[in-house]
């Protein structure tokens, strides 16, 4: 581990100088700072795919530029053949992580630039589809700022905070969702000092949000998840603030495995618990948290992950869940780009 | 990792047929299952040093053994030289890890052997160390049995239990603490199903007790840290066992860091939460929790442990506590060889 990312730098982008699609091959975190630079279609499928690109805001902006770039070497001016070859190249990336959301959601947006614009030559077409996919990567940079404006606004200078795995720059284009807050007091001279737990199995929190954090110059404590009760009990956390997969129309919250024993912790010792994410993550049509499938992910992430040296008995069963549910009674405030919302929830 | 453990093995004894102190080296658990048979104070003083015996109850055992086995190449027949010699070794040998209060009061019981007998022969002397080495064995496996007895009457047929770290038959002579109930439940067909959770940093949960539970044809279930209030919001667990490092007056509990995260989640679910300990844990000068001082270890357990590949940011600050305090109120009942204590604790 040689090289600190810039904090400037952006997790996923368009490189104009060879409309490629730039990003931090994530994978490699935070032994190696590698960017890629992609232009072929199965390329990014295989980033997407491989999580070199991950965190629900950045895989649907690294589609967006994606097939934007993929478009501009269709070798057509024919408007048919131009639409025909779209489709096939939308379906084939919006396979690489079917459950992302975002993914479906950008490609989408994407895809109506063909159908709003049915006339338009290819040449033009390409222009608008390039606007697209900047706009989409712009709104969700300014999504973050609001959620970072609307979080700060509930910090005092000098707090500590807490965060669960990496809802941070690294899962979005900037500033992250619940990292967006330590980034605007960190700039503003509020003497935040930051707390990761290392979120196991995978680490997100170790590898990814302490990194980050650090190559910004912020102050940054790692421990390991079964530590926030020792540090709490003790006074050293003011705030808990974490990201969120979906959020129910009651305000139960799937996120990060993991979430659930801090939102329990902090509820006992009263530090307020925000949970933030964009808007887009509210689904009204799932009730409560009972509701939300809970996907299993493989034993190897536990008992192996990606040492050489097995941590555990051959043959031992696993339970590695993805998320957890947390209910709408541990958590504060869930904060968005529109403002903070309390209980009783109406989004 | 290639052989499993035989549940009839201790963790500590006197081989006799060599009289030499043999025990499972643990820090090559569970890739390896290799006895040690020590003979030399420094081979014994190393392996209580480097963890290759760990647990307070079996490191008093391995004390005792292991200075019996030591006296017996004290080649004289002289008493006061015996005497001499018997002090410097059990000097050394206290040194090896200076906090563990078993480690101590098993070497004071093996000097007043010395001090009760002021003028046997050194032979019969000889003889009398071995039987006091014994007995100290002895009384810790039926500590734990009766520990086992108290524990098991409080659980059912067909339960779901979770576990964390180690306090298990590897941390004692036979069938620990807060697992001496899973034995002896075991045993007689009571159906157990055990959660472990890994327990970082150390990994004692996956690497130990998952192991020993598995080797005695036990159902076992490995998880995260972080994955227990999933399984319990769930109602997936029925009680929690855990053992104890140290407990004060008032019922609080100090024990392997992660405890009282457990012990949280438990309250909230209402899951009864058990802690297990000989009567020698409750520590009567201590009045409550906040009296105890917690020892704060290696930022490279968290970021490196015993994997060649780093696991966070070169030069991140890192939080690592050996242990916690969990509150007396989120403790259902303390286990001891005596009884069942209960709040308000008048032990």
């Amino acid at each position: 581990m040689t090289e600190w990312y810039d904090a400037g730098r952006e997790t996923v982008y368009l490189n104009e100088s060879n409309n490629t699609l730039a990003m931090i091959d994530q994978t490699k975190l935070p032994y190696e700072l590698k960017t890629l630079e992609l232009k072929g279609i199965k390329d990014i499928w295989d980033a997407i795919y491989l999580l070199k690109v991950r965190g629900a805001p950045a895989i649907g902006v690294a589609a967006a530029i994606g097939i934007y770039v993929v478009s501009l070497s269709v070798n057509t001016s024919d408007r048919d053949e131009f639409d025909r070859r779209f489709k096939e190249n939308k379906e084939y990336l919006n396979s690489a992580r079917p459950t992302a959301v975002n993914l479906s959601w950008a490609l989408n947006r994407m895809d109506a630039v063909l159908t709003d614009n049915p006339v338009l030559p290819v040449p033009d077409l390409l222009q608008r589809l390039r606007d697209e996919a900047l706009r989409i990567k712009a709104e969700d940079t300014e999504m973050c700022l609001k959620i970072g404006e609307n979080a700060l606004s509930l910090l005092k200078k000098g707090s500590r905070l807490l965060t669960h795995c990496n809802a941070g720059q690294l899962a979005t284009t900037k500033y992250g969702t619940a990292t967006a807050a330590m980034y605007l007091g960190h700039e503003r001279g509020y003497d935040l000092h930051i707390y990761c737990d290392e979120t196991r199995p995978l680490l997100q929190g170790a590898r990814l949000t302490a990194y980050e954090l650090m190559a910004a110059g912020m102050d940054v404590t790692l421990c390991c998840d079964n530590m926030v009760a020792s540090l709490m009990r003790q006074g050293m956390i003011d705030a808990v603030l974490v990201g969120c997969d979906r959020v129910a129309a009651n305000g139960d919250v799937a996120n990060k495995i993991g979430t659930s024993v801090v939102a329990t912790v902090a509820k006992r010792y009263n530090v307020p618990f925000y949970v933030c994410g964009p808007t887009s993550t509210i689904d009204p049509m799932t009730k409560t948290g009972n509701d939300i499938v809970i996907e299993q992910r493989p034993a190897e992430e536990v008992t192996e992950m990606w040492y050489e040296r097995r941590m555990a008995p051959e043959g031992v069963k696993v339970y590695n869940p993805a998320f957890d549910i947390t209910d709408n009674e541990l958590i504060t405030a869930i904060i968005t780009e529109r403002g903070i919302y309390r209980a009783p929830y109406d989004f």
